[in-house]
């Protein structure tokens, strides 16, 4: 029976899942609607049902289930009032799964499973410290001190997306005002395109084009065609990031940031302003050392390999 | 015999050092020119004279030599290009001790070496995770992450002086603008004295004052007789520092953060407006849980015993 454990990235829409091996391969991906079930417990047994099929079927020997979720909490192993998620308030996720599975359970958020990820199976192997930038619908990040993931006090440590950018700057879904992802994400550089066409008289293909219907593919697409609006965007996305990621080496003094999701995607168009104004802001006794690079896991599941990790990670400690 | 270890702290202008025992208690405390000697080579030999006749004098049975130094590498050992002081370029520290003292010797910057310190003797014992920020000349810190000090990659993480507070601001020596250590240190609150009286129009004691002549100690003192410029510049002094308080944060998620040096002996003139900023920043996942409290070396001399700290610490890992 091959040894198997299972990964399980739960979205604001989609939950993820899949067998992953210990040298990170995936099997039997499949998804399910996280908002299907009005109580997270019929959620949870219709999906630990579905996973039980398939290792019978598949004949694994399953060691234990990693779970990445929004304000996952990697003491508790629990959500934690997520804003994004049907379940409100503090929900035990682990006790939840055991319930169904009798494994060992781990539990993060999905910023610290793809840092995971990226240093078990990804660019961040054999590196003691690192920093992962998850860029989705907002910024998650994860940081690795010493080969270990950061989790801090109270598990909640990483939130590099909640950072001031902008003092008084634009107003964050979280409350604050001026946050890094209200900048650097998929709605983020939205918003500066939007800003770009109130500040600039350039013409530009976005003139004819709502707020709501702009995606950030489209402006990756016009940039490469040579839309300046959309050029002046990513200047703008990289400009903010880098600054930011000045500020993050400071603290932790990486060897490495690596940038993963849509926005990364768009490769010079992000990397190139990024590293320059992170340069143009370091510390000079940190500038020229510290690579921004692109996840290796770019196109893979990062957050079923993450959780995976995870678990896998948590068996290895205790033998 | 006595256990002890030689704690030393090197200056910008003083070195001073002493016999720290296992239980932080400070012995023989004395003191040496740094720009004393031309040739760091003289200098260490001179010191180490001093403090080999002292521990015969006294019987001491000594184990190792912790140094805090400014940019004091603890991988390399080396004091590295560090602008405020006589001798340049890399300074094998490390390696002369070694030749006047054949014991185990271990280096790092001083504001690390007052985390140490609080971790081992203060307010810090029993925590996993805090930040210390030591305000002087200027902004150090240093962060504790799983009961250990964060080095990071090349040894120089915790650089939270040279973080950006003001997009463009204030010109710093380190050649950066706006810098967090140029509106929170002694010379950064004299700064903001002098732009609320080109700015504001109060009378203040101040008005009579050159700006060589005024010292951070004046400011407290007025403070306390309820000069207007006095408290505003120590309520903006707080909200630059809370502001970024709410950023390192996030990073690391820490129990609790402490002031030590100067400023932080204002009591609450600086503890007030700090936390009441850095709550108002905080995203409502950490607020109302991160403590900011004194160092509680505060009136002792930190930096001498978190040099000791560092090589008692060293000293345990290798038993």
């Amino acid at each position: 029976m091959e040894k198997m454990v299972i990964g399980i990235d739960i979205g604001g829409t989609i939950t993820k899942y899949g067998f992953v091996s210990e040298t990170g391969e995936l099997f039997c991906e499949g998804t399910l609607h996280t908002g299907k079930h009005r109580k997270v417990k019929d959620f949870i047994s219709e999906l630990c049902t579905k996973l039980l099929a398939l290792q019978k079927s598949n004949n694994y020997n399953v060691l234990g289930v990693g779970v990445g979720a929004p304000d996952g909490n990697y003491y508790t192993g629990a959500i934690e009032h997520a804003p994004n998620l049907r379940w409100k308030g503090f929900i035990d996720l682990a006790g939840l799964f055991k319930q169904s599975i009798n494994l060992p359970v781990a539990v993060t958020n999905d910023a610290n499973a793809a840092a995971l990820g990226e240093l078990i199976y990804g660019n961040g192997k054999g590196m003691k410290h690192f920093i992962m930038i998850t860029l989705g619908t907002g910024l998650g990040s994860g940081f690795v001190v010493d080969g270990k993931i950061v989790y801090g006090h109270d598990g909640f440590a990483g939130e590099l997306g909640h950072t001031i950018a902008v003092p008084e700057g634009r107003q964050c879904a979280c409350g604050k005002k001026g946050c890094l992802e209200t900048y650097v994400s998929a709605p983020g550089i939205i918003r500066t395109v939007f800003e770009l066409l109130a500040n600039e008289i350039e013409p530009s293909v976005f003139r004819d084009i709502s707020f709501n219907k702009l995606t950030a593919k489209m402006i990756t697409d016009e940039a490469l065609k040579g839309d300046k609006i959309a050029l002046k965007a990513f200047d703008y996305t990289g400009k903010m990031l880098g600054m930011k990621l000045s500020d993050a080496v400071v603290h932790t003094s990486p060897e490495a940031i690596f940038l993963f999701g849509g926005l990364a995607l768009a490769g010079d168009l992000i990397f190139i302003p990024t590293k320059k104004y992170m340069e143009e802001n370091l510390l000079t006794i940190f500038k020229n050392k510290v690579k921004i690079m692109p996840s290796a896991l770019l196109n893979k599941n990062v957050a079923i390999l993450g959780a995976g990790a995870l678990i896998w990670n948590e068996l290895k400690k205790n033998h």
